[in-house]
C-alpha cells in the first residue's frame, strides 16, 4: 500500500499567501470596482534592468542557432556566472569565496528548503520568531519538528524577536545543531552588525552547529558598517552557508535566478564525530535532483554585474527603499511603533492588536493588502508586515488612505475584537 | 551537533554522467587534436523552434515594459500553459487530463526526483534494471532502500529487463507499493503496448499502489498504436502521476520546462488506510518547496503548441530519429543486438562484454563516446546506451569510424579484458 508521509499532514493546510491570496479574491468580489493596493507579498512590481533585457534578447538569439545553442547546462551553474559572483558579491568584499563554493539555482526558497535534506532527522533546529514560514514548513515536511501544541512545534527552539530585545534574538539557552539566521531580516527588517553576527559564528563553532545564513534582501543595506555577507566574519566558513537571490536585487522574481554558497571547509559529521565536507554533500544533491538554471536567465544574472547592471540595480532599490521611508514615516506618524524600511524593502508595525483582526480592517476599510504578522509566528501576533515593493504612486495613495481612514479602521478592529467567536 | 543524512553515504560516489565525463576529459587532456562525437548523454544539438525562439523575444520584452512586467508566477505555472498541456496532450487523445491537474516545473529530473518526498519511509519501491539512475538514488538518499550489495539495494525491488523477455519486465511476485515505470524506456528504447500497460494500472489497482510514469520521451512515439500517456488506459487516473518534457521534445534542456500531472482522484493512504488525494500533497510541497518556472520559459513552451511550434517539433524529432536508425543499422550489420531507436532516441545495444571496457575501448579507438549498460543497473553489465541526440553528420561519421575500427576495437576490448584486474 503507498503510504503517505505523514510530515505534511502536521502542516498548517495553507501556505501563509495563499491564505492571504483568498482573502483578497472574496474582497475583490464584494468589491468589483475597488483598486486594491498590494504590500502584502514581497514581489517586486519594476521592469527588469536594461542590462538584463540586452542579456536576455541576446541568450535567446544564441539559442536560435546550432553553432551558439547550449543545452544542459552545468547543474553548478556555469562558470561565468560563478566567476563573477565570487569576484563582486564575495572578493571584493573581502570575503573570500572561490567560484567552485557557488551554486546557482532558480531560487533561494527552493535552496533553503532542500538544503535541511542533508541532515539526519535528529538535529535541533532553531528559527527566529517571527519566521519566514518556509524554513519550519519543510523541517516538519522531514518529520523533524515533533507535534505542534499553540502554533509551535515540540522540537523546535524559538529565538524570540520582541520589541524588548529590539528584535535581536538571544543566543540559544539549550544546544541547538541548525540555525536559520535572515538579515536584512523578513519579517521584521531589522538588520545585524558585525559584532552580533560574530556571536552566532562562535557559537556555532563552540557547539558545532552549522548556521543557514539568508541573505536575500542584502542589497538593501544602505549603512557602510553592516556586513552583507556572514563571511565577512572571521572564520563564519567553517559554519556557514549563505543563500543570496536576483529576485529583489534585480528583480527576477519571475525570471527565477539565486545561488547558494557552501564554502569547501565548511563540515557536518557522521557517525563517531568524523566530519564529511557539505559542499560534497550539496553537490551530490544538486546534480541528482536538479539541472540547472535555464542559459538565458543565467546570462541575465551575469549582466546585472556589469556597470549598467550595477547602476541600474542601484536605481531599482533606492525606488523600493524610498517607498519604504514613505511607509515608515506614514506609520510612525499615526503613533506606530516600526522596525525595518532603512536597510530593508520591509516594515514591521506593532499594532497592538490581533494581526488578522488589522488585516482584516485594514484590506476592507482602504483596499490596502498588508501581512499579519502571526502568519510568520507567535511573536507576530499583534504585528503587520508591510513591503514596499510597489509602485511609488500606489505607495503614495495607499499611505493616503489609510491616514485618512485610520480612525475608522480603529472603530472596526474595535467592532472586530468584540464580535469576533475565538 | 550538525550531523548529516547518512543515505548519502550510500550513494555512489559520482553521478554516471560525471563519471563519463572525467573519461572524456582525460581522453580530450592525452587527445587533443581528436575531435570527440558524444552520443552519450541525451542532451540535444539541434536550436529551439523558431515558434520558441519568438516567444521568448516576446516575452523578454513584456519583462521590459513595467504595465507586461511579470514577478511571482504562480508555482503551479501559468493557466495560458497548463490550459494548453491539459487540451493538446490529453483530451485531444481522449486522455481525461483538466488544467488543475497539471503542475508545471523546471525539469522531469527534478519533478521524479522530489516526487518520493511525498510517501513514507516504509514503502517498498519497484524500479525496471537498467534503470534512469535518479529513480534509485534519490530513495537512497531519502533512506528507503537498505543495505548494497553487488549493486544493488536490499529493500529495493528490480524488474528486469533482459534479452530473454524482451527487455519487457514481468510484474513484481512480492508486493511493492511505488513503481517506476519508463516510456519510451531509458536506457532500452523499448515501448509498451496499450495491453501491456493496462497490467500495470491492474496491478496498482489490486496492490494499492502508485505508479511513476515517466513519458519524457512520448514525443518519440511513431506508431500510432502505442499510448503516449497512461492516462489513455482506463482508469489509470487514480494510481498513476505522468512526467512530461520539452526538453528532448523541442530541445528546452538548456531552456528548462516539464510538468506533472497529478489526477485530483490519485489517492494515497495515511494510517488505518485513510486515504488522501495526492495532488494536495503535491501542491503543498511545490508551493512550498519552489516558486514556479521563468515566465519567458513558459511563453516559449506555451509556443510549442501552436501550429508553426508543432511542426517545427515534428521535424526535430523526425531529424534525430533518422539519427536514431542511422546507428541501429550499423550495429545491426556489425552482428549486436539492438533495441529502440524506432520510437525512441536511444539504442540499447548487447556488446556482450564488460560495459565499462567496452565504453573505453569505442572511446579510445574511435573518439565516439556511449553510455555504459552498467551505470543503469546490473543487467546493463553488457550492454551499451548509443543516443540519437546529435548532428546528422556527425553520427554518419561516428557510425563509419565505428564500422571502420569495428575489429580494433574488438582486439582492444580482448587485450583489455585479459590484462583487467577485477
Amino acid at each position: 500500500m503507498i503510504t503517505l508521509n505523514m510530515g505534511y499532514k502536521r502542516l498548517d493546510p495553507a501556505y501563509l499567501f495563499s491564505n492571504i491570496a483568498e482573502r483578497v479574491n472574496q474582497y475583490e468580489h464584494s468589491h468589483p470596482k475597488a483598486k486594491i493596493i498590494k504590500l502584502g507579498i514581497g514581489d517586486v512590481t519594476e521592469p527588469l534592468p536594461d542590462a538584463c533585457i540586452k542579456a536576455l534578447h541576446k541568450s535567446v538569439d544564441e539559442m536560435a542557432s546550432k553553432k551558439t545553442f547550449k543545452g544542459y547546462g552545468p547543474e553548478q551553474g556555469y562558470p561565468f556566472l560563478r566567476d563573477v559572483i565570487a569576484e563582486k558579491d564575495y572578493q571584493q568584499r573581502g570575503a573570500n569565496i572561490s567560484s567552485d563554493e557557488i551554486f546557482v539555482s532558480d531560487g533561494t526558497k527552493c535552496d533553503i528548503a532542500n538544503f535541511q535534506e542533508l541532515f539526519s532527522n535528529d538535529i535541533k533546529i532553531a528559527v527566529m520568531d517571527p519566521v519566514y514560514p518556509v524554513y519550519i514548513d519543510t523541517n516538519v515536511m522531514a518529520g523533524r519538528t515533533g507535534v505542534s501544541y499553540l502554533g509551535r512545534f515540540s522540537s523546535i527552539t524559538y529565538l524570540e524577536c520582541t520589541p524588548e530585545n529590539n528584535y535581536m534574538p538571544d543566543l540559544p539557552t539549550s544546544p541547538v545543531d541548525l540555525i536559520y539566521l535572515c538579515y536584512p531580516n523578513n519579517p521584521t527588517g531589522q538588520i545585524i552588525t558585525k559584532k552580533e553576527l560574530e556571536k552566532w559564528v562562535q557559537y556555532a563553532h563552540e557547539n558545532q552547529a552549522l548556521i543557514l545564513y539568508d541573505a536575500a534582501y542584502e542589497s538593501f543595506i544602505q549603512d557602510p558598517e553592516l556586513p552583507h555577507s556572514i563571511y565577512e566574519i572571521p572564520d563564519a566558513r567553517r559554519v556557514a552557508v549563505e543563500f543570496r537571490s536576483f529576485s529583489k536585487s534585480a528583480g527576477f522574481t519571475g525570471l527565477r535566478c539565486a545561488y547558494t554558497v557552501v564554502p569547501d571547509n565548511c563540515r557536518a559529521y557522521g557517525v563517531n564525530e568524523s566530519s564529511y565536507t557539505l559542499r560534497s554533500f550539496w553537490n551530490r544533491r544538486q546534480t541528482t535532483k536538479f539541472n540547472g538554471v535555464s542559459y538565458p536567465v543565467q546570462c541575465a544574472a551575469h549582466a546585472v554585474y556589469s556597470d549598467e547592471g550595477q547602476s541600474q540595480v542601484k536605481s531599482l532599490i533606492d525606488y523600493y527603499l524610498k517607498n519604504a521611508a514613505v511607509i515608515r514615516e506614514a506609520f510612525l506618524s499615526m503613533g506606530y511603533q516600526c522596525t525595518g524600511g532603512d536597510n530593508s524593502p520591509y516594515i514591521w508595525i506593532n499594532v497592538k492588536t490581533d494581526s488578522w483582526t488589522f488585516f482584516d480592517s485594514l484590506l476592507n476599510k482602504t483596499g490596502v493588502v498588508c501581512t499579519p504578522g502571526i502568519g510568520f509566528g507567535n511573536c507576530g501576533k499583534t504585528f503587520i508586515r508591510i513591503s514596499a515593493f510597489n509602485d511609488y504612486h500606489a505607495v503614495l495613495e495607499a499611505v493616503e488612505r489609510i491616514k485618512q481612514s485610520h480612525d475608522i479602521i480603529l472603530e472596526d478592529i474595535e467592532y472586530q475584537s468584540k464580535n469576533k467567536t475565538y
